[in-house]
């Protein structure tokens, strides 16, 4: 196991990627300090370091579309994690199913999969 | 198009994230500029901003191992693209095809497609 004291913070914080374990899209990227790598290895469950709100942020805890991790990997320069995820829902708090849901057109290509209304 | 003066920069520079468009093999992340990313819309070749070095970096220009960028897209919040390329060689600095070659337990799971000492 690698020891997330020896990861490359700045600030404090490293940057994680979420990815569809079984699509394969990318759904979103946020922070994470060590707190949160450590609580997410010990749930399951993503959680991230909201840097508005300056607290923990176990994603879905809101809307309930949380993201079980099954698996998490390194970057080389050990300053960013790819999270491989089953995702309930949508990752995007627009009800897309990925953040990325948009191109440089200002298209919509992402696929809506819920009303925020409806959850928020 | 979206109008880069819009993006949501901190400090300059907003997150890219690289996924191959074939296999969607998440490559790598990095951090842009605005003119990083103008650079990579006008040439169709992955640039970046080189915290380390403090300047413009075109990847792939010791290696030759270019990122033909595809489609970008944004992210909701306007942080974060993604740029969908075709990769070639590997986009690892340690030979592997992505740079999130490894697993918490520090197992190499990702693919070895050249010899570090070869290219550089």
């Amino acid at each position: 196991m690698i020891d997330f004291g020896n990861l490359k913070y700045e600030n404090g914080l490293i940057i994680g990627i979420v990815q569809d374990r079984a699509s394969k899209e990318v759904l979103m990227c946020a922070y994470m300090n060590r707190e949160a790598l450590e609580k997410t290895v010990e749930t399951g469950i993503a959680h991230f370091w909201s840097r508005s709100r300056q607290k923990l942020w176990k994603k879905g805890e809101t809307s309930g579309h949380l993201q079980k991790v099954k698996e998490i990997r390194i970057d080389c320069d050990m300053d960013s994690v790819l999270l491989l995820v089953e995702q309930v829902g949508g990752a995007c708090h627009m009800g897309y199913r990925s953040c990325f849901y948009r191109n440089l057109d200002g298209e919509v290509v992402g696929e809506k999969v819920f009303e925020p209304e409806d959850v928020y």
